[in-house]
């Protein structure tokens, strides 16, 4: 079956203490949809400019997907530029030029309202709605965020939280949305807020997952060297799609593997910058890595 | 087999924002050896003074714990005291008064100096290396750390590592020492110190093993509520030699398991203060977590 994937697509410019690399193609949408192109066809929603590089079409097209919700629109494509300090752990923001993606309006092609499985990667909670709007019968719909939005829309937020399945955040976000410091009484509010399934996100920690068949506890896949973690989180989450989408069976017996397969989709994000890395794996290497961290688990 | 743990036995007044609880059996040697004896029989080496509670060597031998290399010696029983953050992640030292800590001297009975298997749980490495000293044929020897060491003692915590086979710290104290952040780098530096095995604890995150068999993501035991952290890290490790002593096999064939068994142990600890709750378990109750635990990673 297919994703649907909405969300932010960018050009990204990203500093780190030893290198500089300029116009990135970047954006929660474009890195949720590569990870999950690995395991399932997937259609992007989103919005660039009429700068948008070829090049990055191109790239889409390699991984087989669907661009007919991606609008090309008079005026610049999204960009995003953030400085990470030595350790990774700290990055700021140096500048945001909203461009076409300020006016976004995400508007389904006919075809992609009966998408089985749909991910509204982080993007304004409204316009994650909006798409639920337009959606006939989807299967298993899951959303991502960002504390921008607990910052400046948290009502819309909340609305979207009683029309989806599955929330992913991160740990610092579900914090700040639930006030609370456990992650596991965390997990049981967000719960309340109407998600049957809520992952939160640990960073190289791994993740964690509430759902009907209870906690899981999932691994992050070890590594030595992190070049670049921006769109990690996407990956997580797209490939935990992608895998949901090609898996036969319930969401709840697959989910577990789903979030293994999204985690070391994302330990490939991380080892390159934006989506340099990812964009040059294959299936084969990421079922090894799956393969690895159940070497790495097992007592 | 019998494990020996040298250590700190203290007196431990432990403040948290919702209750005050003065002059608890604390210290590393206390909390790792209760841990161990649900596992193995126990020998502990350690010093206490003469207003040392009865109370206190009778909850030792109710566990079974083989006192005869404690000394009782005049004056009075180390003391510390701290106090946690609503958050439990922070806390600070109210108060130390060493008493007949100041002067101990680790001097093992002649019974003790063939155990098998040893735990050198945090206190001075000059004493943990005075231990080893008088050992005759140990088969496995762990030793745990602290901050104030690598502070003021780092010469002979380094001459220390290369008489040792495993060696537990946290993930702070492995930063502090090797000056690299990333988790996995840090335990190949340590390796080089000396340890064939290194344990780094991460807390509510678990721990990470590394070894001749690879590594090992050791999960903890989820925890809705943490009333009260000290000696989380010491009841992990005692539990984990405890179980290590009392399994058939090899350490490489046993070491997962045991690292599992100490994490539960641990989390029995985080439950109550002091030794609470540690003190009020049985084997069938960790058993019990051991499963839950295989069955919340399991994928």
């Amino acid at each position: 079956m297919s994703v649907l994937i909405v969300g932010s697509t960018a050009l990204d410019s990203i500093k780190t203490p030893n290198a500089e690399n300029p116009r990135l193609l970047g954006g929660s949408a474009s890195h949720a949809a590569v990870a999950a192109s690995y395991f399932s066809p997937v259609k992007l929603v989103g919005v660039v400019g009429e700068d948008f590089p070829k090049a990055y079409l191109k790239l889409y097209r390699r991984h087989g997907i669907d661009l007919a919700g991606l609008q090309i629109k008079p005026g610049k494509t999204f960009h995003w530029s953030g400085e990470y300090e030595l350790n990774m752990n700290n990055r700021r923001t140096l500048l945001t030029e909203l461009g076409v993606f300020e006016t976004f309006t995400p508007t389904l092609p006919a075809a992609h309202q009966r998408t089985p499985f749909v991910l509204l990667a982080n993007i304004a909670p409204s316009l994650q709605q909006h798409v639920l709007d337009q959606m006939q019968r989807s299967r298993f719909v899951v959303a991502d965020t960002m504390d921008l939005w607990l910052n400046i829309a948290l009502d819309d937020l909340v609305k979207l939280l009683k029309r989806i399945d599955g929330f992913v955040l991160n740990d610092s976000e579900a914090q700040q949305l639930t006030k609370e410091d456990n992650v596991f009484v965390a997990l049981k509010k967000l719960h309340k807020l109407g998600p049957k399934y809520v992952v939160i996100k640990q960073g190289s920690h791994g993740s964690i997952l509430s759902g009907p068949k209870g906690i899981f506890i999932c691994p992050a896949y070890p590594l030595r060297k992190v070049v670049d973690p921006t769109g990690a989180g996407d990956s997580f989450v797209g490939g935990m799609m992608g895998y949901l989408a090609s898996a036969k069976g319930s969401v709840d017996d697959n989910l577990r593997r789903a979030m293994i397969h999204g985690s070391v989709t994302a330990s490939f994000c991380c080892e390159g910058f934006g989506l340099k890395r990812t964009t040059r794996i294959n299936r084969a290497q990421i079922d090894q890595r799956v393969k690895e961290l159940e070497k790495l688990t097992k007592f």
